[in-house]
């Protein structure tokens, strides 16, 4: 049986919005242990879940070691009963820094990963296929060896979760040539090329990230962070366009009527609620990141993702294309 | 009576590409001169338009410098031709790095500008209003001071091109708060939270550039870029998914031709052609770069845009805003 703890405090919302993600998502999968972390009071008795007691609350700009010193808020208490409670992973909506920190800090990182990743998936113009980004906001900068280990370990998530076979690595640059890209991206370029560890296939736009030419996109936190929330953005904006057109006369209203059920899937299928958070990527344990500002169905999501990385072994699978003579 | 001088030969699609974008721009515009730089024997004389003879073609990837040793090539003596014909502007499909470096070198920089910046504008959630974003890719890496005149610059180009008063001016970041942002954004943070040049409203995260919150984007040349790079590969993504939904069946057909026309204005507006490149904000004269893709109809769109550009006197208004004294 599966079990993840749930920090019930970290989200914009508050526990309401942990609450019903946890509801919704213990129908789905009763065969799932939840124990959740926060105030009891808040909680309450309704879920039927263990409760840990955790009465403080990493603020969501906390710095990155701050977290440590809260050891009676519930992040910290959540990513610690994962060793103390035999989990499987954690989730929460908090903040990225303390969330990374106090995972690297207490689960401990990956032998031969010197700094996690947030992955995250988009869908592609290929039918079925995914495309895989890290890291999506873990770090602000990063080394060029750190985005050597991130081909690595986004090679080793799209094998387990995408279903990926021999996945092609690209890293996210300003031209497609050899020669562009930031000044860590032609570093790591150098790297990349040389490595027998995966597929590099060199440098891609990001006006290619959704077409399903890559397997895998790796950039450092701050531009995968920018790329990530980019796409978000212009779904949103895509979306709310549709709506306006669709609402403008009782002829293009028939016109949606025609289109309802088709329309409806692919818009579900870009809302960033339905990806439901990212993993952070090479510490000892599926801990997954929910959005700060998650709604009920959002964090529901989330633990969806967690418990599918769960399934998936996707932290053992880490474990052992990092460290293959162990 | 404007006149342009246009590279003929800098596209990916040669010649081709260009003449047609020529020959549309005339049609609608007779009262512009333009002077065609390039191979004769290509151009011909169907133009009617004045040609000078240029028979290298600076590459694609070219350095920087490449551009300034490569005297007998269309783009420089395009760039040239600006000061010897006492042009207005100067349109090229080339190189950015070799464009950049040679109008910097040819046309001077405006003083005060250390560093040019490629500007252009995205349409928002708010009708009529347009999000300037600078730098798209005119450098890969730059310092905090470059990114404060890029403010500066933005807040010219806002008011003479899309009509903004006092302009707010946000820096592209991985949140909100302050203390976010890359290494040189936090820097450049600090500096443009002092400066009285311009209406500085802190942080953006890139989900928000559509919204209309801001109407000037600030972001290093390679985050701009992918930023830019993103929004076009997701404008197209969702284009051809619309596309795929609409041929589905003879009910999705029929809600197709409910919506085509409201549809299409939609589409058109976010089409990269429909913009027509960027300019080269920071240099003496109205540089424009179009797209090294760009087909006949993107490079028409290129010069309107460097058409609109004179006409809004947009190099005068940066030199006089940069320069108030004198």
């Amino acid at each position: 049986m599966s079990k993840i703890i749930v920090d019930m405090m970290g989200s914009d919302l508050g526990c309401k919005a942990t609450l019903e993600g946890v509801t919704l998502f213990k129908k789905e999968h009763p065969d799932c242990e939840l124990v959740l972390v926060g105030k009891k009071e808040e909680i309450g008795e309704g879920t039927g879940c263990r409760i840990i007691e955790a009465n403080d609350v990493v603020p969501m700009n906390a710095g990155a070691l701050q977290v440590i010193r809260m050891k009676e808020s519930s992040m910290y208490k959540a990513i610690q009963a994962v060793n103390e409670e035999k989990a499987d992973g954690v989730v929460s909506a908090g903040g990225t820094g303390a969330f990374l920190s106090g995972c690297a800090l207490i689960l401990k990182k990956i032998p031969g990963i010197t700094r996690p990743a947030l992955v995250t998936q988009f869908p592609t113009l290929i039918e079925g296929k995914k495309t895989v980004l890290l890291d999506c906001g873990a770090s602000t900068e990063n080394t060029p060896e750190e985005l050597v280990s991130f081909g690595l370990m986004g090679k080793l998530y799209a094998e387990a979760i995408c279903g990926a076979k021999d996945p092609e690595v690209y890293l996210v640059a300003n031209g497609t040539e050899e020669g562009k890209g930031s000044v860590v991206g032609k570093e790591a370029y150098k790297l990349m090329k040389e490595t027998k560890l995966y597929n590099f296939k060199g440098n891609i736009e990001s006006k290619e990230v959704l077409n399903g030419t890559a397997d895998v996109l790796v950039a450092d936190g701050f531009t995968g962070n920018v790329l990530l929330k980019t796409v978000e953005g212009v779904a949103k904006f895509m979306g709310k366009n549709l709506k306006k057109i669709y609402k403008s006369n009782l002829k293009t209203k028939i016109g949606y009527l025609c289109v309802k059920k088709e329309m409806g899937g692919f818009l579900k299928m870009m809302d960033p609620k339905q990806t439901g958070g990212a993993l952070l990527c090479g510490v000892n344990g599926v801990a997954v990141k929910a959005h700060g500002n998650s709604d009920g169905f959002a964090f529901f999501r989330t633990l969806v993702l967690a418990y599918e990385l769960i399934k998936a072994n996707v932290v053992e699978e880490i474990k052992k294309g990092v460290n293959p003579s162990e």
